[in-house]
């Protein structure tokens, strides 16, 4: 098995000062409504208003400008069909080199035209992993571009954790800090702000149940991958990483599951009562507190929000 | 005819000490993707945010917060099948005295709820303005409640147009500042707000154009009641009211009406640009700016946007 280097908090803090001329510092909504609902006191970091609409552009900003010259002279590359695509387009543009993006042809067209306003040089493939990954590796071979993964990449991860360390900064200590687990970059980076800010603050991953390969890895100790996830929340159907794996293992209390009817529950609670849209991903942790499968009552509890990217619907009656 | 006070700045200013304690000071946001779109610089007041996710709380807030012990003793009355009804129920809730609410039997579920929740005894009547009136002026003579209408209230517009004086106190000048006009609460105490504050700046109202009767009103120098209005915008529906039409012709430099198309796709990009949660009557002056009826390529526009309560639906497909 290859060595693989695991970032720790100083790579976060390090992150903070290489990303924050680049990405919005987030604020942190709170809601008297749900607070009422729950019985506890919740603070909402919201990356549904970072740039591209989801966390993942700190990951990416990270990523590219922690490249070497050398590393960076062909550009970047990546297969995804949502917010990584869209942040590692951006990141590219920002830095002023070219992104190769491999997408499912299946990808909806809001996103597709996402990636297509940054400027990004775009490559449909069939939607399975062996296309996106072949056509990847062709790609690749054909521009020299360097691979910047979603989520098992040392500066994506260090990216994403300055997230926690901002709703830290912002808001204070926390008696549990919850975020939502697909790759596993988003609670890797996560729970080693919260466990090197706070060490006596929880840790608690939610997992869609229909996508649940971090709570089967987590009870087993080792590294299940995924086989055909089912959730409506489609930013967590990726298997969990192994640098993502081995910082979890260390740095998270528990991992808990999610109904699909709760996740959805959750997230119309977060439109009705915040006023601000979310993705169905980004309601999984408080999916888990409607579910009963962490107690919040009488505790300071931070979750991540992880993106906004959906499209809305209204019923308008004419009247 | 009978004389109608009209309150001035001086009254928004102790609107704004009275209501301070009780009303959110809502955040003023921005967002790039919409500048570029529009060539202009605009600022959106959210008033989505507001308590009962509508402006209307600042106005009832006030007007409860204004009355006599002897014109409270019985509580308060209104009929209202919308946001006025829940400012007005929550409003009472704080002050202590009874509200009673008449509302159209047809009103949506979730504004029955929200009302029955902040504890208001409910009357429910046909969907009509005359059998409205008639079962109000019933309770009112039944309970001896004080009645607080929605618009054609001095406190009410006086308490309206703190809105527009945080605005400007929180983002500076302005070259043009926008409400979406219905009875010509919200558009009037804005108007007061920035023509006391910045002399110089354009007020300029935005009205559904299936429901245009400010904007017929405004052209012909007097009242003319809207018949038949049509328009997706349920906040705007109803006529202006006397006091409003006053004030409006004094402070307003001009109204422009907006397709129902417009309002769509303004209510749109807000949600998919700027990540919240607004209500069609909030789109208004947005759809007015891409219709191309109000210019604000260089300008620096202030937005009031007046409301978030609208059913989301999601076009989720399991993968």
């Amino acid at each position: 098995m290859t060595i693989k280097y695991l970032p720790d908090f100083s790579d976060i803090k390090k992150a903070h000062l290489t990303i924050r001329e680049y990405a919005h510092r987030t604020p942190v909504l709170t809601s008297s409504g749900i607070n009422k609902i729950t019985g506890g006191e919740l603070f909402f970091k919201c990356e549904n208003f970072q740039k591209v609409g989801a966390f993942k552009f700190r990951g990416a900003c990270n990523a590219l400008f922690s490249l070497s010259p050398e590393a960076m002279k062909n550009g970047v590359a990546t297969h995804s069909s949502g917010n990584h695509a869209a942040a590692l387009a951006l990141a590219a543009k920002i830095r002023g080199i070219p992104a190769h993006i491999v997408m499912p042809d299946n990808s909806p067209e809001v996103k597709k035209n996402a990636v297509a306003s940054y400027g990004a040089n775009i490559t449909f493939c069939k939607p399975t992993l062996q296309a996106r990954e072949d056509t990847l590796a062709s790609v690749i071979e054909a521009t020299g571009a360097t691979e910047i993964h979603p989520y098992d990449n040392f500066h994506v991860i260090a990216g994403q954790g300055t997230a926690a360390k901002e709703l830290i900064e912002d808001a204070g200590e926390f008696d549990i800090i919850m975020a939502p687990v697909g790759g596993g970059g988003l609670l890797g980076g996560t729970a080693m702000s919260a466990k090197s800010l706070l060490p006596r603050c929880k840790v608690i991953a939610a997992e869609p149940a229909g996508a649940d390969d971090a709570f089967r890895s987590f009870q087993a100790k080792k590294l299940i991958p995924s086989v055909n996830p089912v959730t409506i929340a489609d930013g967590l159907l990726t298997s969990l990483g192994e640098r993502n794996f081995a910082i979890i293992m260390q740095n998270v209390d528990e991992i808990v599951t999610v109904s699909e009817e709760k996740i959805v529950e959750a997230m119309h609670l977060i439109w009705q009562r915040m006023k601000i849209v979310v993705e169905p991903s980004s309601a999984v942790p408080l999916g888990a507190i409607l579910e009963g499968k962490v107690n919040v009552k009488g505790k300071k509890t931070g979750i991540i929000l992880s993106g906004g990217n959906i499209e809305l619907f209204a019923k308008l009656s004419e009247t």
